[in-house]
């Protein structure tokens, strides 16, 4: 199916207005028998749900676990196996790094090099303090080079990211990482034989070269390994392929990034879930289409913390009026991918779905869980499938053939 | 979708176990009300139901009845419409002929020539008696022959499996039969330009010619048709795709050769259901995943006996206790396709399907039904699909994407 073709054939410009919630991480296994969303007291939540056509979303495909990138993608309606993020682009994301069209970043580490083997490839952990240090050491010095701008960002203990920005740039370069220890360090290599593949994989060389004379005198953390060079991606905008102005009501670097990958726009917005809610209302005559991500549902799960995973739901439900209370012709609740408690990272289970709008038409779930959504009338269906369904309730599809 | 790409990505070694046990030809249709699992007294199959996330499967499309193979590869992973397997190959399997990856093999016909006229194509269906000493006559002459071996080996009435094995054989071949009676005989054409496919038309017409030699004198079976010219697939192995120790645990040698055909250890059996499970237990610590074929359910529906299918069900759920006190990872249950008694043959019905394990979410289901299972929190999926939540439930699935 090429939804885009379609899409592009089909959306028409409207009046009309979609928020897409995204609470982060949702799904679950249930502890004692039931799951967060089976514990929580959320009445706005069961309450809309009583009025939507629900159903559950397999992020990516049935089985597979996807990470935030794709799942989100799929969600937007990008096939996340037809357009693969990169793992630098991620990092960069996550590290608030704003990436551009002519930028190659990397995921980089700090290490140690010893009669010419990398003899630590995390420097001992330094601490992020000492990262932070010596980032801003090589940024000072070798900031500009050969007509390119280069600028490490510290990161987690040993770890940054690189971005060098210059034209003619690709990303088709193998790591610069032994990935072992006790091996030879390795240069960049071009993974495809062209002039401009050649030129990228020399100047990272010789920032390489460069960064190793400015840390001889350090102790554990020596020399750096790049790896996962990724450019900005090859993704046409959300706005033009749907025919809307969409917006990004996030906090997270990694979800504005993400936001960005996509064309939409990404409004300021402070760290509180109530903050979420006033960007939305103080924007809300601006756009056609709401990206709105909560992300606390996620952590609490990562973290393995029912009771805190319970009371987020409480949170964001205490929220809904304020949401509902702008009258979106669609409104749809939903998550990129289950993180279950016992599991303490993301899985692959269902996304519970709900959509709330004058042409859905709802069914016998009366209460926002897994297993109820199960029953919905949507069924289960692919998390791609869900942006024509939002555009479909908000008059913006026209028909298909006479 | 290119599930085995993913799957060589994605998957990782595991210790964990996983049992797909194959009830063949479970779903049915109504009698007096009720079908087959409707009416069997099945507690075993219940109590897991209830424990389990359940759904629904299409083998292959709604509404295609698949045969045996394309069944089973769906089940396994394979994509049945891309995976095809020659009529030869699976009429072979199924009387017991090993095939390996030299040999060439047909379906073959004993029938009756006259005034170089095909005036019957089943030799006025002479007896399966008659077509053993026939074949054994065929074998005993014609072994050898420039170079490659040939075998016969009888089926039922005037059926045969042809078999030759060299090097350098293809079956890009024509039937060696008209297809009609009272026409000439044909010889193998070969189907594509290339000294390979002559070189095999070469070889197997000669090899009829010499059959008609020694047949010549036999009042009715005095030539042979061959049609369905199949080699052993380029199927990749299981094993190797899903990185896993794979064994089947069957009786019956379509089943046995399907299982070869993927790249299963295909484990020594009895043929009583007890049989089935003693060999399960005896090799549970050798394997990581074992497929388990159960038959009788489905011969019951071939023979339209509704009483011998329920007690069938009922058989099998005695033995599930034994099969569960394995305490496998993830225990699944299901069909590769429906034989409902009032058809007497396969259908394509979906089927009930059953996933047992610590990370699947229990659903409403508290029997194991074929509408029971509609009501599962997996909804209806194409078999195809069966495979993934296996590993994921498995723990065999890495994350996609960060």
């Amino acid at each position: 199916m090429n939804w885009f073709g379609l899409a592009r054939e089909l959306t028409v410009a409207a009046e009309s207005k979609i928020i897409l919630l995204v609470i982060d991480g949702l799904g679950d296994l249930p502890h004692y028998g039931r799951t967060p969303l089976e514990t929580a007291q959320k009445p706005h939540l069961d309450q809309l749900a009583l009025q939507s056509a629900c159903g559950l979303t397999d992020p990516i495909y049935p089985g597979i676990t996807p990470g935030s990138g794709p799942a989100h993608l799929a969600l937007f309606g990008y096939d996340p196996l037809q357009y693969r993020l990169g793992r630098g682009i991620l990092e960069a994301l996550g590290s608030d790094v704003s990436v551009g069209k002519r930028d190659l970043v990397a995921r980089g580490n700090f290490a140690t090099l010893k009669d010419n083997l990398v003899v630590d490839r995390r420097a001992g952990r330094i601490s992020t303090e000492e990262t932070a240090r010596l980032c801003l050491k090589l940024n000072n010095s070798l900031r500009g080079m050969a007509g390119a701008r280069f600028e490490l960002t510290p990161g987690k203990e040993h770890r940054f990211v690189f971005k060098v920005e210059a034209d003619g740039l690709t990303d088709l370069l193998g790591d610069a990482d032994p990935q072992k220890n006790h091996l030879p360090p390795v240069g960049v290599v071009p993974l495809a034989a062209s002039e401009v593949t050649q030129k990228t994989a020399d100047l990272v060389n010789a920032y390489i070269k460069s960064a190793n004379d400015i840390l001889k005198d350090e102790p554990a953390a020596n020399t750096i390994l790049l790896r996962g060079f990724a450019r900005f991606p090859d993704i046409p905008p959300l706005g033009e392929i749907y025919k809307l102005r969409a917006a990004a009501v996030a906090a997270y670097p990694m979800y504005r990034g993400l936001a960005k990958l996509v064309g939409m726009n990404v409004l300021s917005v402070g760290p509180e879930t109530e903050n979420l809610i006033e960007t939305l209302e103080r924007h809300y005559k601006e756009y056609d289409f709401f990206y709105v991500h909560y992300k606390k549902a996620d952590a609490a799960g990562e973290d393995g913390a029912f009771e805190a995973k319970v009371r987020a739901i409480e949170e964001i439900d205490r929220c809904l009026p304020r949401i509902a209370g702008l009258r979106p012709d669609v409104l749809a609740v939903t998550s990129d991918h289950s993180t279950p408690c016992s599991l303490k990272g993301h899985s692959w289970h269902p996304n519970p779905f709900l959509l709330s709008s004058r042409t859905a038409l709802s069914d016998r779930v009366t209460v926002f869980t897994e297993r109820e959504c199960s029953l919905g009338i949507l069924g289960r269906f692919p998390a791609l499938e869900v942006m024509p369904l939002l555009l479909a309730h908000a008059g913006r599809l026209k028909k298909f053939g006479a």
